[in-house]
Formats: C-alpha cells, structure tokens, sequence
C-alpha cells in the first residue's frame, strides 16, 4: 500500500520533495552528481527532472531545467507562475534564472549549496528588486535526506579515486 | 563573392556577430524578440541558436541556451571551454548562468539589457571570484546594428497594438 501517491491524497510539501529525492536517486543510478526536482501544479505532480549532465554531455541537463522544460510542455505555456518546484540541492545561477524566466510562484529548496548556489548562499537572486520576477523561497524541506545523499555520492567518489 | 565565407579565411569578430545577427532575424521572422547567438571554436562556427520561447513555449529556449546546447552536442564534451559565444543582446541570468556552467571562455555582446542584463547591467556574474568559472567579456560589437534590430520589433509591436 503507497497511500501517498493515491491520487486525491493529501500531498504534504514533504511528501513532493521525497519525489524530488526519488529522482536525485535515479541520478545516483547514472553516476550523475544526485539533484533532483519536481513540479507541482494544483497539487499535483506535472513535472519530474534529475541531473544528467555527465551521461549526455550536457551542461545545461541540470533537474531543474530539465523539469521546467516538461512542466512547459505539459501546460502548453512557458509561464509557470502557478507552478511551485521542488529540489533536493539549492539551485546554481542557470537554474535560478530558469525560475525568475518561467515564473514558478515559490521554491522549496531540501539542502544548500555554499559554493555555487545563489538562493541565498553565494548570491540570493530570486527576491531581486530589479528583476521582473520574484520567486518565494522555502528552505530546509527533508534537509538531512537531501544532504546525505550528496555526502554519499562524494564520499563513494574518493573512495573510487583512492582505489 | 562572399570572401568571409571561405573556410580559412580571416574571420573577425564583426563577422561572428553578423552571423548573430542573421540568427536574430531568423528570431524576428517567427515573431521572437530579435535576439542571436553563436559559438565558434577554432575559428570556426560549431553552433547557432536563435530565440524560440513563444514560439515552442518554452522560456528556456533563448538563443544563448540552443547554441550552448548544440555546441556541446557537436564537440561531444559539455565543456566548452575552448569555445567563444557571440550573442546580439546582454545574456539574462539563466544564460549566463549555463555560460559558466558550460565553461565558455570569451563573451562578445552586441547591445546591453539595462532592464535584465547580468554581464554588467543590473548585475556582473560572469566575473563573480564566488564561481568557480570566470568568463572573459568583450562589450558593443556591432552594436548598432544589434540594438536597431531590437528598436525596430519593439515599434512594430506597439504599432501593431495600437491599431
């Protein structure tokens, strides 16, 4: 019995970054850096994504691009301002200006990243004055989960390097 | 007889961003705001994109992000470093986020974007000591003829409005 994912369910914010979790899974699967990321919609999820850069050579194949691409597709419009996007990792400045261009109405970021994120960590460019967009941010959903995962796939790396 | 055209001949950078430029017509043409892009790699043009976003409703798709795509798609690598980007308009923040990102090593704008810019207008990222790529940035090439493309479909638009 997977009571969380009857459809009509009550869909709690964790509930939807576990999925995002899920696809930061399928990304440790591919020996891809594990991020993951959905999209919900009117409580629903209408958009999955993890990283894939590596697998096809691709720098630009990170999960949240990746989900703001099918969410478009799905809705039939680029403007995904009723849309609110979950990720396991604090998004890097690519992804962030992905967010601010589609317009996602609010974030939930699982764990931060010191050194390339900037919804607050290096930079905090979603509440920017001069941007014509502004993206309400969450932090901290599943942050032990999101963090160890990452902690893993590093750690398993050095590992394989020393070996 | 198009000398600039010959494989092996002397190629400038007003020749690069006039290929930019027939990108961003080929934008205008579809009704996308005129902007273009391409991506030379030993003197050469390996990738060109121009602005699709209405068109496939998708707000990733500016000229910046297609050429980045199809560079590394034709180099096999996601690691452009060795690669230079030509775009008619100062990137927004997702664009110049997948610049460093994808390692780009030397940016030629065309015209500046006061209102979304981030190559020194509302902000400079490409130089940031924060990220761990910096990307060198060269400023107005052609850059009347880039911002005239731009003047000419906006007017058009209003006029359109307005009858």
């Amino acid at each position: 019995m997977k009571p969380l994912d009857v459809p009509g369910s009550a869909r709690t914010n964790k509930w939807f970054m576990k999925q995002a979790l899920k696809e930061a899974e399928k990304a440790r699967s591919k020996d891809e850096t594990p991020v993951g990321a959905v999209i919900s919609w009117n409580g629903r999820i209408i958009a999955r994504g993890h990283n894939e850069k590596e697998l096809k050579n691709d720098s630009t194949l990170h999960a949240e691009m990746t989900a703001i691409k099918k969410a478009s597709k799905n809705l039939g419009s680029w403007r995904l301002s009723e849309c609110d996007l979950y990720v396991t990792l604090e998004p890097c400045i690519m992804c962030a200006g992905a967010m601010i261009q589609s317009r996602i109405r609010r974030l939930y970021i699982g764990t931060m990243d010191p050194k390339a994120g900037v919804a607050g960590s290096v930079l905090n460019v979603l509440q920017m004055e001069n941007f014509n967009h502004k993206v309400e941010v969450e932090y901290g959903l599943l942050e032990k989960e999101c963090s160890q995962i990452l902690k893993d796939f590093f750690r398993e790396l050095r590992v394989r390097k020393q070996n």
